[in-house]
């Protein structure tokens, strides 16, 4: 029922100005959506996932990641997931460059494949090439039903996202990431994954819905803040970790969008050139979910401020902020460290949204770019 | 002899009008050195690494990489030649995001580190990471023999480029690409580098300073070129395979001293997002230096012209350029596939250099950077 209720939604934008917009807000009931039917009492049922699943996993020795754009981001994170919390060995490649390089796949490497329409051109040849060096398994993880990577794959695992109208992907992508996590769950339970952060991990999946709706309450103050970026014509993007994705996926946004030249960094490279850019045209916008890369980004804060830049930092409400000078706090409502990203990337889509629509660029659908890339 | 000569050369600026540019020209000769001592007959003698050296190679079952900035540009390179040429499992990964995100190192990893200094504070620390996870023996990559790299690794690669006073890295990079060669011949022959292979890539890094030596010709041409870009604010480089780290450098050497928002994308990515920045403002530089890749970048071409993007594409001379309106195209001496991301870097970093001479920033000292990247 509640799947009918999506798809009747999707086709005109209610009350929304463009489709971007009403998409960042289905997010809450998307990942509810996504989570759906894959728990019973709360934890995960891996053959919902196929039949065959658990047959599939018992297999897994290492992971190998393959997707484009924002996809690519989504994977990322995976990565720092799959590693940190289970320790699976995880590797992930542009498709584009992977299915070019002759890479080497070890025995046992599962291949997830991440793309939201499934007819990514250089994702679906990735694949191939995958399959060519020897991988037995694949995974797609998609959010179309019917499409050619999901034929191709051994195991789909959708997002059920709803049909998703703007050029750039939002809830497509946090979608993607709650559905890598019950990934990382299902596989890591085969590595060093402990139960008790299953638990831990489980519990905040199903909180997010929550959670994101809170944070969407950052709007207003979103909006008012993109009014310093609509005569910009650059943006340096920083994070740490799992956050280093998110800030690439922050400055993919706003270079969609609002055309905007926004680059990400990690946050520790900060001092190895693109430090010399800084000044007052370039906003550096800095994604501080917990208190260790606070700590860390104080040399860089100084830094910034000494060269006239402002930085933007959108920051866990429970930290106590460095006093600077130049730096600007957004409080996101608190959140467990695992789940952060998927949370701390809606501030930042928010974002580019705003600074479009004050640019008054065609939000839904920026220029030289479409839907699905299904050409190389 | 000759390595007293050049410390000699070293300590003054000569003819040239910075350090940049008599670094950029002093690197034929920094290769021969960085070469010399380790061949006989042509032959990689792999105990002039060291007299553990051969014993150490015999335990490698994977590599990774760690580094930043420029070093881990040499790094991403080095990736694709352990992969493709040798099939090594490689991976690599930026200093400060490795130390930070409890890694999973499988058993028989060997650690290589790159640092000119051999003082990278992140680089240090991502060692001593690696060896908490398990990592048994580390090679250094580095350019001055006393320092904490080189005392913490087991084996101590040295790059033999002289002093390098210009904060923007340009002969050490090289030499650095230089040595990892001979290391993925060492490594790859207990994996699966052909013999007839080892000889034409030891046959091509001998014909190395005299290839760079032709390529620094094109020095006037590339200063005419620097002209197109000393009004502009941003710039976009494009490669794919090796190439694609070649375009991260060159997008880096242009960062670093002349301050444009300089951006590198695998080429592939193109559609994915940044195509929505192209317009006559943003330059597009492109490394082609085969035919496949510009038979790929034909699209991208139409693309980018069709937006009154304006492309300069860096080509192999003996390949036939598409004819298409807004390109230009700069012929590079024909140079072997292996080692054309060493050759193809060096007119890249001449555009940086005159582009920035143009723009009168400090070459040498641009602002915020420093040399050495001592502290986190």
């Amino acid at each position: 029922i509640k799947e009918s209720q999506l798809k009747a939604d999707a086709v005109d934008k209610g009350n929304f100005r463009h489709y971007m917009l009403k998409e960042i807000y289905e997010q809450p009931f998307a990942i509810s959506q996504t989570l759906e039917g894959h728990f019973i009492n709360h934890r995960l049922q891996e053959n919902s996932f196929g039949h065959n699943a658990g047959e599939i996993f018992d297999q897994v020795k290492s992971v190998q990641i393959l997707a484009c754009g924002t996809s690519y981001h989504a994977g990322l994170v995976a990565r720092y997931w799959f590693e940190r919390l289970a320790r699976v060995p995880c590797d992930i490649e542009v498709a584009s460059e992977f299915r070019y390089r002759h890479p080497v796949l070890a025995p046992g490497t599962l291949v997830i494949t991440i793309s939201q329409s499934g007819e990514t051109a250089d994702t679906l040849a990735a694949l191939q090439e995958a399959k060519k060096q020897g991988a037995k398994y694949a995974v797609a993880i998609c959010n179309v039903p019917e499409s050619s990577l999901v034929r191709e794959s051994d195991l789909a695992l959708m997002t059920r996202a709803g049909p998703e109208i703007g050029v750039a992907s939002t809830k497509a992508f946090t979608t993607q990431l709650a559905t890598l996590m019950m990934l990382v769950i299902a596989i890591g339970r085969r590595f060093h994954l402990p139960n008790a952060l299953e638990e831990k991990i489980t519990s905040e999946l199903f909180a997010l819905p929550g959670k994101i709706e809170k944070v969407l309450e950052l709007d207003g103050q979103v909006s008012e803040l993109a009014e310093q970026f609509a005569e910009k014509e650059h943006a340096l993007f920083l994070g740490r970790g799992t956050h280093y994705p998110i800030a690439m996926e922050g400055a993919l946004k706003l270079k969609e969008i609002s055309y905007i030249h926004a680059e990400a960094y990690p946050a520790g490279e900060l001092k190895h050139g693109p430090l010399a850019l800084i000044d007052a045209d370039m906003p550096v916008i800095t994604v501080a979910p917990n208190n260790s890369l606070l700590e860390k980004l104080k040399s860089n804060m100084q830094e910034v401020s000494a060269r006239g830049g402002q930085l933007i930092v959108f920051m866990d409400e429970t930290l106590v902020p460095a006093q600077d000078g130049n730096v600007q706090y957004i409080k996101v409502p608190q959140i467990e460290n695992e789940v952060a990203p998927i949370v701390f990337t809606i501030p930042l889509q928010l974002l580019a949204y705003h600074v479009a629509v004050l640019k008054g660029t065609d939000v839904d659908q920026p220029r030289n770019l479409a839907k699905s890339v299904t050409v190389e």
